[in-house]
């Protein structure tokens, strides 16, 4: 039983993923196709990175990823497919790939060079509908592309460290509830931090304690009704270990989430700033 | 085969639907996920509630419900784990369940108590992935949690009857095309009513009748040109028997429907007052 | 294994769509349900006939495709079932499916009259779901309805050819990165143009060519640092082959796209002048 996922700016509306679907099954119909998104900002590869990174690992090994982001062919954006931490992904050569293969090295990668072999008749996907399913079939990368060394590098925006006691991050994604992630990770944070006492601002907002679920700035000795913990702010490592301020539970479409509420928005500047001194 | 459905307030475009579904399918690749819905307005357990019980039983028996709607463990949000119905539901004990058993009891109910012994590395769902697997796999809920002789009760919007000639509502759901749902059922309607005639009442608007489809306010014997009926409200019992008001044809991104353009809001009143006679 | 596709305009965030694919699931647990669309536009049905047609084809043939969108049962809206180019549909007879039968002449139709045998407690698409459902276990259309000569047709907006020299057309479908796409054919364009020369006009918008690709409008000779693509208007035979004006890299929710940049909503004109020498 073969996975493919597919992560797109197509939307949902239009007939474009549906016809990708169709494909498939038509070419392999016992395939479980599963969406991971269609809602990425159209051409963001900042975004398409973040969100396929964070889904593809819950997927089983041996699942064929597709990605439809800044996919036309061009002679600057090959197509590649790849094998990476024992999952697919094939997808344009735009930088994508790098941002996901920051930690792991991809084991094999091809350029895939089947275009004057399949018929475009269906949608701009076509290509990487054929090669997924050769995949699924069992086929290999050689047969659809010849060996790339390498990848397009795209740097991401990374946190920097600019002096023991001082990281500089940046937020990198913004999502549904509106709370804002920063690309300064729970490992990164510790390694520096050396379990110090910290002060973590953002704009004009400031944290001396980051918790681990969203809960744990609620005093549950109060009674409920002496309690007015949703709207409030709190830093937390999520639950991908990055560095998150939110506002308990908000709501984007009424009053607003971490993002509106705080002024915070992709890219901007999010740092912690340690004691000298290791215990105070 | 087993199937799970999903009903969360995680929005479409962010990772976490889709590391839910690839955990489940490392876990039990021969499991159909299906979507119930994943728009619920952020934290919003009355729109659970609602979405949940008027899905749910379209599903094969045995079929196993998760919801992620405000769901973090806390010393006051437990995990559970039940049938009703012969359905399973996977959820947090916030009073959602208490809503859709508000007919029907549940026959077994236990509280998860399993959670030091999964890893939760991929989402704040992972415990109830594990535990929807264990059911998929014919295992039973007393391994998974202990016993829980009720459930947290959450007093939904109840209709009062406040005397034998009059009923009083509120809306409790506006859906994709803005017709209003309110909490009076047919069955009360009629119970009360004993088909006597009646004055429906919403703010400013009433009706004289109620409709079993949308189109029985149309005069098919005019010709078409003659006809206005687009626009047009009515008030019908939907198909899930709930007194509904309604804009014949409506488009909520355009013109607008019932809820914008007669006023009426979640928890807005909506009462019948019965004639006095039975017969008139 | 049965392939169902839905394609509505019930949105996703009510139980709607779940619980029709519940019902499926319920009687044919081995079908592969895929959505088509469910954003169309409440009672569209002219985004349904374009999102439709252009998605079908993908599929296998066998398809069964269930349309619900404005399928509620009048006097004037019959529900038909039909075989066309080896996929079945299941619809009302609203005109949609003259628009997808335009090219092609279905090899059967019936209408639907198994209303009284079915029961209907969870949707209004419950009829469908069980004509659906009969007809991905092998049987035949003349034991859910009975033959009807023809469908209801609704003239489609068509492209006119006023002279030797002259298309016009009209904008039928904005699609998600608010591309605008015309009636004008790729074949239409070349059988009265033969080759000539043209001033392709909309609105204040003249263009003197048509690319295939999006990329086609970039140089790729220039370095990246003194190209200015993104945000080029550009006009193209997209991948179904119609004619499309479209922006380079467009973001509909930021910047806007070409529908609200240019000026284009759904019925503007377009239209074609040629050259009146074949070679010049």
């Amino acid at each position: 039983m073969a996975f493919i996922t597919l992560t797109t700016d197509f939307g949902r509306k239009d007939h474009f993923v549906s016809a990708v679907k169709g494909a498939i099954y038509t070419l392999l119909p016992e395939t479980v196709v599963v969406d991971i998104s269609h809602e990425i900002s159209p051409f963001n590869i900042n975004e398409t990175a973040y969100i396929l990174k964070n889904a593809y690992k819950s997927f089983p090994k041996g699942t064929i990823h597709i990605v439809g982001v800044d996919s036309e062919l061009t002679p600057e954006n090959k197509h590649i497919a790849l094998l990476l931490d024992g999952h697919y992904f094939v997808c344009p050569d735009n930088g994508i790939m790098s941002m996901i293969a920051s930690e792991i090295n991809p084991s094999k990668i091809v350029e895939i060079n089947i275009h004057d072999r399949v018929e475009t008749h269906f949608s701009a996907l076509d290509v990487f509908v054929n090669v997924a399913c050769h995949i699924a079939r069992g086929g290999t990368l050689d047969v659809i592309g010849k060996p790339l060394p390498e990848i397009t590098k795209m740097v991401e925006l990374q946190p920097q460290v600019v002096s023991e006691t001082k990281i500089i991050g940046s937020v990198i994604y913004i999502d549904n509830y509106g709370n804002v992630i920063s690309n300064i990770t729970k490992e990164l944070f510790h390694q520096v931090g050396k379990g110090r006492s910290f002060t973590l601002s953002s704009g004009r907002n400031t944290f001396k304690k980051i918790v681990d679920n969203y809960s744990d700035i609620v005093n549950f000795e109060l009674p409920i009704s002496k309690r007015n913990d949703a709207g409030n702010r709190l830093a937390l490592f999520n639950s991908n270990d990055y560095l998150e301020i939110a506002i308990y539970k908000s709501n984007l479409q009424t009053v607003g989430g971490a993002s509106s509420l705080l002024g915070l928005d992709y890219r901007s500047c999010i740092s912690v700033e340690f004691d000298k001194t290791l215990t105070d």
